[in-house]
C-alpha cells in the first residue's frame, strides 16, 4: 500500500536540523515509507545530496518559498503565507499526493491552515487535538488538548465519537473505555456542559464509563482508554503534567548533584535512572493528531529533537495504515444516522 | 496572643487514628497553641487520658454526637448532621471559641457547612479554595482548586484580590505576582471569562503579570506567587499533577525493583532518594484554606497521615497569627470603595 507523508521541513524551533535526520532515520527503518520534504529547496537540497540517491524513489523535495514563524498569528499565516512549508505540506494531503502531513510548526497556524485547506468531516463542528500520555497502565489517549475553548456538550460528544474510533483502530481494541474529565466522580459534580455531555454519552453506543478526575490521565484508579475534555481544561491539564514532570526531574537531578558523594551514587545507579527516564520520556509520546478534518495532520512539539520528531512521523505512519480518516468519517455518519432514526 | 484551633477529630479517612497523634505533636511543638478536639467523647477520651493531664489548659474535648461520611452529599450533611464533629468545629469558630478549624472531612460538605455557618465576607460572592504547590522556585499559591465551576470574570477577580492578600501576609512580600491560568500567554488566547478577568486585573492595584500556562504551577519560565483559575480548571490541574507525580514515583520504584542488582543500587542511593522525595513530599504541602468566609477553615486531604495533618494544623496556626480574615475583609472593602469612587 501507498504510505506517503509530507513533512513541514522548516517547522519547529529547530527546522531542518531536526526534521532532516528524523526523516532519514524513518526512511531507513521502514522500506515502505515515502517522504516529501517541504521547504526551501536551497536549504534542503545541499543537505540531502546523498540521501536523494540512497532513497531514490522514496525521498523528494517539494519547494516552498515561505516559512510560518513560531509566534505568527494564525490569521496572518493564513493570509500572507500561502507558499509556506506548512501550507504546502497540507496542500499535498488535500491533493492526494500525501496520505498525512507532519509539522512541528506553531499549533494555532497549523490548526487554522489545516482546517482551511482540508475542511471538516461532514457532521463534525470543530477539530480536536488528541494525543497519548504515559500512564501506570501503559498509556491513555486524551482530547481535546487545546483546539477549542468553550466546548458545548455536543462538541464533547463528537470528540468522544472521533477519539474512540481512533483508539479502537490504533490499539486494536473493540470497545475502548471512554471517560469524561470532571472534578469528581459523582453525578452532581461538574459544569453544565459536562453534565449534558454525560447524558449524550450514556445514551450512545460508546463504552462510556462516567466521570474521571485529572489523575486519570496518568494514574487513575482504573485504566481509561480515552479521556474527553474541552480544549481549555485539556490543555491546562497537559501543561500541568509537563510542569510536574519538569519539577520532579529537577528535584531528582538536584538530589544527585548535591555533593561529590551523591554524584558518585548517581553514576552507580545511572543505568537504573536511564531505564526510569525512558519509561516516561515525553519524546516517546510526541505527536498529536487533529481529528475532524478530511485529512491527516500530525502536530509535533515545537521543541522536538530528532527522536521526538521520529515518534511523530511514526504516529503518522500508524494512522495512515489504520485508515483513520475513513473510519472516523464512517463512524460520524453512522452516529448521525442513528440519531435521525431515533 | 490567643491561638485556639478546633479540630474535626472524626473527619478524614482515618479519623482519630491520625487527628489525635497529629494534634498532640502540634501541642508539643508550640506551647502557645490550644486545641479543641471535636468528636465522640466516648471514642476520644480514653485515648487522651494522659494528654489531658500533660496539656491541661491547652487541650479540651468538645463532644459531637454525629460524623459526616466521606461520600455524604453536602445538602444531606447540612440538613441531617447538625451535631457532626465538622459542624460543631466550625460553630466554635463562629462563636469565637476557636480562631480556626481544621478538618479532613469531605470537601463538599465542609465547604457547604462552612459557608452556611460562617457566612461570606461582604463583597465576596463565592468562597474559593487556595493551596500551596511545590515549584522549582520554592512554591506557588493557587486558587480556586475546586470550590466553584463556571466562574465569571468578577469571581476570578475576587479570587485574585483575596489570594494576593493571603500570599502577602503569609510570605511577607509586598506585591505578590499574580498570574491568570490560560492556554497560552498571548492576548488572543482563552475563553471569554478569562479575557474579561484579565481586563479587571490589568486595571487593578494588583501586581498582575498576565496569562500563565499549566506548567507555571510547578515549573514555569518565571516565578509566579499566585495563580488564579476557575475551580473546574484549577481542580483538574491539581489532580493532573497528583497523577503525574504518582506515575513518576511508580516508574522510579519499578526501575529500582527490577532485579536484585537494581534493588541493591536502590539501597546504596537511599539517602539521595529520600532527600529527593522530601523536596516534593505532598504531605508537606497538605492543607487548603477556604477564602471568602468570615472565619478560617482549613481543609486537610482526606487521606492525610499524621505528618500531613500536622502540616494542615500548622497552616491554620500561621493564618491565625497573620490575621488573614481581617486583612482579606479590609482589602475587599477597599477594593469595593475604589470601584465606587472610580
Amino acid at each position: 500500500m501507498s504510505l506517503t507523508i509530507s513533512i513541514d521541513a522548516m517547522g519547529g524551533d529547530h527546522g531542518p536540523e531536526v526534521t532532516i535526520p528524523a526523516s532519514l532515520d524513518c526512511l531507513k527503518s521502514n522500506p515502505d515509507l515515502k517522504l516529501i520534504l517541504v521547504g526551501d529547496e536551497a536549504v534542503l537540497k545541499p543537505q540531502l545530496t546523498e540521501a536523494l540517491i540512497e532513497f531514490k524513489d522514496r525521498l523528494t523535495i517539494h519547494h516552498a518559498s515561505q516559512c510560518v514563524g513560531m509566534d505568527e498569528s494564525p490569521s496572518k499565516a493564513l493570509k500572507n503565507k500561502k507558499d509556506s512549508s506548512m501550507r504546502v505540506a497540507i496542500n499535498l494531503v488535500r491533493d492526494g499526493q500525501a496520505d498525512a502531513c507532519v509539522s512541528a510548526g506553531n499549533t494555532g497556524a497549523l490548526m487554522a491552515t489545516a482546517r482551511f485547506v482540508l475542511k471538516m468531516i461532514p457532521g463534525v463542528d470543530r477539530p480536536a487535538i488528541i494525543s497519548t500520555l504515559p500512564s501506570i497502565y501503559g498509556h491513555t489517549h486524551a482530547l481535546d488538548l487545546g483546539g477549542n475553548v468553550d466546548c458545548s456538550a455536543e462538541h464533547l460528544f463528537q470528540f468522544a465519537v472521533m477519539g474512540a474510533e481512533l483508539v479502537k483502530a490504533v490499539e486494536n481494541i473493540e470497545n475502548p473505555k471512554v471517560g469524561l474529565l470532571n472534578i469528581g466522580e459523582e453525578d452532581v459534580k461538574g459544569n453544565e456542559q459536562v453534565k449534558a455531555a454525560a447524558k449524550l454519552l450514556e445514551n450512545s453506543s460508546l463504552n462510556y464509563i462516567g466521570y474521571v478526575e485529572g489523575d486519570s490521565l496518568n494514574a487513575g484508579s482504573i485504566k481509561v482508554d480515552l479521556i474527553v475534555a474541552d480544549g481549555f481544561v485539556g490543555n491546562v491539564a497537559l501543561k500541568s503534567i509537563e510542569g510536574a514532570a519538569k519539577m520532579i526531574g529537577t528535584a531528582l537531578k538536584e538530589a544527585f548533584n548535591r555533593n561529590i558523594l551523591t554524584k558518585f551514587a548517581g553514576l552507580l545507579v545511572y543505568p537504573v535512572l536511564k531505564s526510569f527516564k525512558k519509561r516516561i520520556d515525553p519524546r516517546l509520546y510526541n505527536g498529536a493528531s487533529f481529528l475532524g478534518l478530511r485529512g491527516l495532520v500530525i502536530k509535533s512539539h515545537g521543541g522536538a529533537d530528532v527522536l521526538a520528531f521520529k515518534t511523530a512521523i511514526h504516529l503518522a505512519e500508524v494512522e495512515v495504515k489504520k485508515d483513520i480518516i475513513r473510519k472516523i468519517s464512517e463512524q460520524v455518519e453512522q452516529t448521525l444516522a442513528r440519531r435521525e432514526s431515533a
